[in-house]
């Protein structure tokens, strides 16, 4: 028996363990110390009441034979891919059916199953900083390569460059790819993109018969008019580019697992429909998402919840001004956080991201990411999760403005 | 853009569209027909109430901020897991850890995941007849070759022969494999295994480096005492197999999607160890069963609830009873159903599997699954799922006794 071989190229990663040595070893000698975690991207508000409502009237469904539910169609449950199509696409114009939305457990498992679809040679592109399910699910394929500990990157893979000379937005490729990692808003910049900027990437795609997978768990977020909530807003998107949408972020289904996956029908390689490659790998390898958090999700789109994940939505980005604005105060130059629940932190000393991650936790106390965690665009950069409780926020702000 | 080319390789499956255009042309001339759907293995009874009560306090956690879950730990939620531990592997003296146990939302897709493990170039066997799963996610990874329709078998996999000469439990490999698929209580045959023909495989695999992929999902129905629960009751096997677990038959958990794997810390080919790949691969693939749904699976240990689901069990092996009772009692071979929830039934008249399908329907208006779509040792035969409801058991018992 032989194993994936890929795996072992897999540099340890260490990120998370070596945040927690460092916290343990400082609790060792500041044991009444109160540590603010905004590391870990998970939010912090509990569900709006119409959705527990909803999971309490489908537990209830399950009770009797004659309103249980088994296996669920293929594909997701229509009560909830038409509230889909209404409320996110056709209100900004976008036609899509019903056989264009894969509900999932989530963005995570979508971001990395859809290389299944891909050829082993496919070439691929993503944007530095990146959110690592992109890179190391195709890792584990065997197409990035051979890592470079120096350049810490892979020899396969083309990165597009996102800093402060781009204002984080990254030129298309400059060669031919198959295949392009996008997402905006963005984690960890916080970044959204507007239509100019997508467009450039939607034009280069259909010119190269590259795909884009583009997404957008954060759209929920964006606040600036001119920023784009769905890749379909661009021209000829449908023929190029599929869109991951999660309610982990905007309705705080980090705990209950749901998210969908668009594929336009018309998208297509060689003549091969990618709808039904997916629907093929999907019939195959999933049973589908919970009836019970499916319904969860349906109750996200009634008007009063809505009105709740409004709020919630808001008191994030409120946190982010807040801390944004005191991080500025310190004179530090502060990214992100507009249309994000994200802000992406400057080192003011060039140091490398665990330099800096260590000043601000010997400093304030308070775990960050590490840059470097996200590509060798995130040296000298820690993201900051917004996420976190008003208890930690106010805290924060005491220990940033005294 | 190049797409996986695997997914070409595949047939068309038109097992379940044939089905259904029979179905409805027959409607067409026969409006008012009751067809009896004995076809997909879903279950008809709803969930024990104690499952229900914890979904709904699961939910009222996460209605305020200090009860709230958010992303679970890695590998699933410790008070669902020390239950398992205790009451599936304990209670059998199987000591297991608690790293050893993998949650996930259910055994489709840990079935059909576990292949990211393999190097591309394993040899594999199955059983035929098969849960297609095993097949299909390594003809997507390229490991099958090419499909011969005159065989029905895929040139790279080694098919072991189930059938009524060695009643239905196939010999070892007779050459050296890689991995072997193996299912007790088996779909679709509906028969179980003892500890001598396990013992076989699990001594096989240790003398050739192999891995044994053992699906027990309907382990809960077996009441033949000779029978295996685990292929850990086998010597060895925690050095050559991993165990794949399900909620979904044993307490109706189809609907809500959970399960579980077991992969022992010792298990490791070339130094590697498989649980580490395996723990690598989930948290860069999946983000864990809903916290939800783990409360329910917590719950299904619960001494009331155990009684509820024992009698869901009896009550589908009575009805599996009482029909192949009738069934024999019209002179047919029938096999399976004592242990497993299948009834495996062989054509009087040597016909094909859609032949014999389309007898049973024409004559008794039963859907059932031809044998064909489990293999080419399902010819002659089809499957009846007895997770039927009561109304359709009822009436199917009326008209084979009429």
């Amino acid at each position: 028996m032989r194993l994936n071989p890929h795996f072992s190229k897999f540099q340890e990663d260490y990120v998370y363990v070596t945040i927690q040595e460092k916290v343990e070893a400082f609790k060792q000698t500041n044991p009444q110390a109160n540590i603010l975690d905004l590391g870990i991207g998970d939010v912090s508000r509990p569900l709006a009441p119409g959705i527990v409502t909803a999971i309490q009237q489908a537990a209830d469904d399950q009770l009797k034979m004659e309103t249980f539910h088994g296996y669920g169609p293929k594909g997701g449950y229509s009560f909830l891919i038409e509230k889909i199509l209404t409320n996110d696409y056709l209100d900004k114009g976008i036609h899509l059916n019903e056989k264009e939305i894969f509900i999932s457990d989530g963005s995570k498992s979508d971001g990395a199953h859809i290389q299944d679809l891909f050829d082993d040679n496919v070439k691929i592109a993503v944007v530095d900083p990146f959110y690592p399910v992109y890179i190391d699910s195709n890792v584990m394929a065997g197409r990035a390569g051979e890592y470079d500990c120096k350049t810490r990157r892979w020899s396969q893979l083309i990165y597009l460059d996102a800093n402060e000379s781009n204002d984080f937005i990254s030129d298309i490729p400059n060669e031919v790819v198959d295949v392009i990692y996008l997402n905006y808003p963005n984690n960890p910049t916080g970044k959204a993109i507007n239509k100019d900027d997508l467009q450039r990437f939607v034009n280069y795609a259909n010119e190269n018969n590259a795909l884009i997978v583009f997404d957008a768990a954060y759209e929920a977020f964006i606040q600036t008019d001119a920023m784009l909530h769905s890749i379909y807003e661009c021209d000829g998107a449908k023929k190029c580019a599929i869109e991951l949408k999660s309610f982990s972020k905007s309705a705080g289904f980090t705990g209950l697992r749901l998210g969908y996956m668009v594929i336009p029908e018309e998208l297509a390689y060689d003549g091969q429909s990618l709808n039904q490659l997916w629907a093929r790998r999907e019939a195959t390898k999933f049973n589908g998402a919970s009836y019970i958090i499916q319904k969860a999700g349906a109750a996200v789109y009634e008007a009063a919840t809505q009105k709740n994940l409004r709020e919630n939505i808001q008191h994030y980005l409120t946190n982010a001004k807040r801390v944004k604005g005191a991080l500025e105060g310190l004179g530090m130059q502060v990214y992100g956080g507009e249309d994000a629940p994200y802000l992406w932190l400057k080192s003011p000393k060039e140091q490398s991201s665990w330099e800096f991650f260590d000043d601000l936790f010997n400093k304030y106390q308070i775990i960050s990411t590490p840059g470097s965690a996200y590509g060798a665009n995130g040296e000298q950069f820690v993201r900051l999760s917004m996420f976190a409780s008003d208890t930690v926020i106010t805290e924060l702000l005491q220990r940033l403005t005294k």
